[in-house]
Order: C-alpha cells, then structure tokens, then sequence
C-alpha cells in the first residue's frame, strides 16, 4: 500500500463515537514522521493560469454558466496537482479567496478539492484567515472545522483539519475558534508575521515596552495553546510565520516553543527553506514549508509537463525541509 | 412610488458603459438623504433563530439536503427581515459566516439576500473582514466588489456596495480592496476598533510613540482613502468602530475626518447611538450605526408578531441616529 493511501482520520471521523479525540499536534506529528515530510501544498487555482489538462477535463457543457465551468476547471487543477505531488506532501493549504470568487460553485469545487486531498492521505489546512467577535467567530469555525445545527438536520462542515486565523480582534474572538478546533482534533494557526512586505506595518510596529505586535501575538497563542500541548510536544494552536521573514523566527519560535509554525511564502515569494531551521525546534512536525506557485508553476520556468516539473519542485523542496530539520 | 422602490445603483450599474464612476462617499450620502436613515441592517441568520414564518416557507422538499433547506430558510428569514424594516434602512450588513457555514447552498442564499435588498432600495455591505496578501487581497476584492475574468467568461462577483475589511497584513494587502472598490463605486470599512470586549488585547495598546494600533490603523485608512473623497466630503475607505468603544470615537473621527464609520454593536451588545454624535462630524452620512439582534429578535423581548416588532425597533433606531447626528 502506498503512502498516500494510508486515511488520515479527520476531524468527522475522529467525532464519530470515539470517546477519545487525539490532538492535533500529535496527528501532524504521526502523519510527518508517516509520509517524511512537512511540505505543504498551497492551492490558489487562477482560473486563467490552470494547467492545461484542467482545462480539457472541464469542457463541454455548454449550457453551464462560466462560474459553473471555471470551478469544474478548478476542481480539476486542484486534483490533477495533488495527483502529481501528493507523495511528497503532507497537507495542502487550499486559499479560501479563489475558489469563493466562484461563488457556490466555486465552493463546491472546495468541497471536491477537501475531498480528494483526503483520499490522497493528505492532512488540509484551509487557509481563510477568518477573525471576528465571538459568536460570529463560533459560525466561522463550525463552517470550517465543525458542523451546523439546523432545524433540517445537522450541516457538516468543510471537514478541514486546520484553519488560519487572524487575531486582531484579541483573545475572546480567538476562544471560539479553539473550543471548536480542539473538540475536532483540528488545528489552528494564527497569523503572527505575514510573509508580505506590508507586514513591517502593523505586525513588526514596537508596542510600548519593547514588543513588537507579532511577539504580543506569539504570546497570545502560547496562551491559548497551552492545553492543547499532546505527547509530541506540539500544541493544537499553532502561528503563521512567513517564510519571508527568516530574521524574525528565531525569536517568534522561543516565544512559542510548542507551536507548530506554518512558513508561507517559499519560492516565488522569496522564503528559502534553508533559512528555516529554527521553525524545527521542538521537532520535524515543527515547521510546516508551504509553496505554491513555485510547485504548481515550476514548468513555467524549468520546461516540461506540468506534472512532472512540479513533481520535481516538490521533490526538492520535501528533501530540503527534511534535512534541514534533521 | 415609496422610498423602498427607488433603484440604487450598484457597482455593477456603475460600470456598465458609464465613463464616470459616482464614488461611494457620494452614492452613500445621497442615500442617507434620500431615505432619512442611516440606519444598517445587520444580517446574521442564526439556523436555530429565524422567524418561524421564515420555516414554514421553506418547507417541503424532504429530498433535499439539510444544508439545502436550512440555506432556504435563512434567505427566506432575511427576505422577511428586509421587507419589515427596509422603509427604515439605508443598507444591509449581511455576515458571511452565516452563509459560509451552509456551504454551496449557503452561497446561493447569500446572493438571493443581495438581491433581495437591492430590490428594496438598500445598499449591501458585505461583512466578511477578509483580509490577506496582495494577489489574494485581489481574489477577494473581485469575489465581493468586482468581478472575475475565466477562460469560460467573465464571473461576476456578489455585488455588493461595501466590504469589510481586516488591516492585519498592512498596507500593500489594502491597496487591491481600495483599487477593486474605487473602479467600482464601492466602498471599504477597515477594522479600526471593534465592539468585542477583546478589542483592548491588540486594537487599544499602545505603539512606542503612544499612538494605540487602533490610532495607527486609522491614520492608515485616512492615507488609502484620500484619493477617493467625493463632493460629499466623504470618502470611500471608511472604518469599522464598535458602538460600544464611544470613548475611542471621538479621538478616531479626528484622525479620519472624511471616512464613514460603520457603528456595528448596537442593541444586543450594549452599544448606543446617543453616544455616537462623533460620527455624524462630516456630515449625516458619516456614521452608520449598525443593528441586528435587536431588530430581528425585538420580538421575543417586545412581543407581538416579528414584523411589527422589528419594524418598531428599527423605527426607534433610525429616529434616534436622525436626531444625533442634525
């Protein structure tokens, strides 16, 4: 049996009449240690830039409005990518905005995408960035990691095992978001330093007293985390740190020595793994290196199919994150 | 021909041929003229709290899904909502966890409720509070302001007037909102500082230099929005300020003198419109207080039927902001 077929019980299943839900820090750390790896796959599908193949296997159908074929195109893309790289992945990282940009549709074509990362033994962190007060903050993570209530019967959810958060709102709009996450067996990661240039704004602005608003968050989440903490050591509430801002993560990871830390931004973005180390502290399933487009666009510039060409961009990157963390 | 009946025209009116895009500062102002209100209504449809006429309309159907019916319900709970209170309204703030979390249904549902109040004459703000990376930024600000260019065609987003807006990641992930909603006749409200009480965990502390993130935020969203002021005096990048921080309103409006301020919390959360007399500085349209549970739920406190009850409400509410703000 190959690794990739190997289930990952999800949050649904881990609800399922188990008494017992295992933590999230500890399922990342067996699914890392299974699949020898901690690459994460970003999927942001531009409907003008999928691969070719999506695009034939989504023709046809001529009396379907150009929202319902863009998203059968993306759900296309999205699978055709986790096929060729999925073996050396651990999680995909599916970007909320392109696919809502397709309306239902397009979250469909999301719920297809959940779906066949699972089948293929992948851990998903939806990446939605969501924040809000409290009893919209509850709504947001029952969509996402939970299930809804109705009159009709209960919704599930998207079935996510993680889900990025933002904390400007403080620590009563994040409770939520933890309750729900850690009765499922989900993690969280709340953005403590973006990868994009404008982070120097807000995030790395000095709060009276000498700390940077990104260290007020990191302490925020150690807060939050703390009994979350399972037998790997790593907590359910992890941080985003982009892996742009290599000069910030050595003292973000000291101020949050449990968290598992989601590193956006290698590749186009300019991240390199090699200056990553830190991330690895308390142990492989410490740093999560996402990429996307210098996967799913590594044929742009290296030549040859699609497939292959990001096979090989993954490849590299699985290889490189797994030495520098060893 | 009653207030309601009068068409608004939407982003999407404004740029069908029109060489010249009305701002939204100017669109807003003439609406809260031409209705006497400044009044929003804030959706947020709860599946266990709708109207029970909202439950009895989307009845039937055993074949479908639960997320399928529970998704009729709520547009046929906000169809009812805006028909009892839209005399008394200038907008509409649906939230979209509550949408997001019936999933493809859900968003069906959410463009049923667009509909429903433009066809009411109301604006629609969006209050999703997105917020991300610049090429992501885009993504959103076309899923919710613009529209979205397929190999299939061209998607049109969910059409609304306004978004809110979460400024975490700085400057340049602002910059693809405030470009979508000017081409477009949109506008933004960018979290300044929020009505939850965890509000005083990042928004109100103090920068080195004094200033608190909430102050810096705000000189932020007065620097994107100054090249959007329109004749009205306000501009199109406005503000989120809680109705329940008046104490913060009156320093803010000074350093954003020509931004809108969404005043959400009013009612339910404690926030009242007697305090908000700062808002209303540059004009009546200056400041939106924003209700939801204390309209749409008047009835289980007031009694009698939820119609009437929200139509007293938001009666009560328009009048009172009418008087503030003269």
């Amino acid at each position: 049996m190959s690794q990739q077929s190997v289930p990952v019980v999800g949050p649904a299943g881990a609800r399922e009449g188990a008494a017992v839900v295992e933590l999230f820090g500890d399922r990342l750390a067996a699914a890392v240690k299974r699949r020898e790896s901690q690459l994460v796959l970003g999927l942001d599908p531009n409907p003008t830039q999928l691969w070719p193949r999506a695009l034939e296997l989504a023709g046809g159908a001529d009396g379907d409005s150009p929202a319902a074929r863009a998203a059968r195109a993306v759900a296309a893309h999205c699978r055709l990518v986790i096929e060729a790289v999925a073996d050396h992945c651990v999680a995909v990282k599916p970007q909320l905005a392109w696919f809502e940009r397709l309306g239902a549709p397009g979250w469909l074509a999301l719920s297809e995408v959940v779906q066949a990362a699972r089948e293929a033994g992948l851990l998903v962190v939806a990446d939605a960035k969501r924040g809000d007060v409290d009893v919209t903050a509850l709504a947001y993570a029952e969509a996402f990691l939970g299930e809804t209530e109705t009159p009709f019967g209960t919704v599930p959810g998207l079935g996510a095992d993680g889900l990025t958060v933002n904390p400007l709102l403080g620590a009563d709009s994040l409770e939520p978001f933890v309750k729900v996450a850690r009765g499922s067996g989900a993690g969280l990661f709340i953005l403590a330093r973006t990868s994009n240039p404008g982070a120097v704004d807000l995030q790395d602005r000095e709060l009276a007293g000498g700390m940077t608003v990104s260290a007020h968050v990191a302490g925020l989440i150690t807060s939050l985390g703390t009994a979350g903490i399972g037998q790997s050591g790593l907590s359910d509430i992890g941080a985003v740190i982009g892996a742009t801002a290599p000069h910030r993560l050595e003292r973000l990871r000291e101020a949050m020595p449990h968290a598992v830390l989601l590193l956006p931004g290698v590749g186009a973005q300019g991240g390199r793994v090699e200056d990553l180390a830190a991330a690895f502290a308390p142990g492989r399933a410490g740093g999560l290196p996402s990429a996307s487009r210098s996967i799913v666009g590594a044929y742009l510039s290296e030549g040859g199919s699609p497939e292959v060409a990001a096979n090989d961009a993954a490849a590299r990157l699985r290889e490189l994150a797994w030495t520098v963390s060893g």
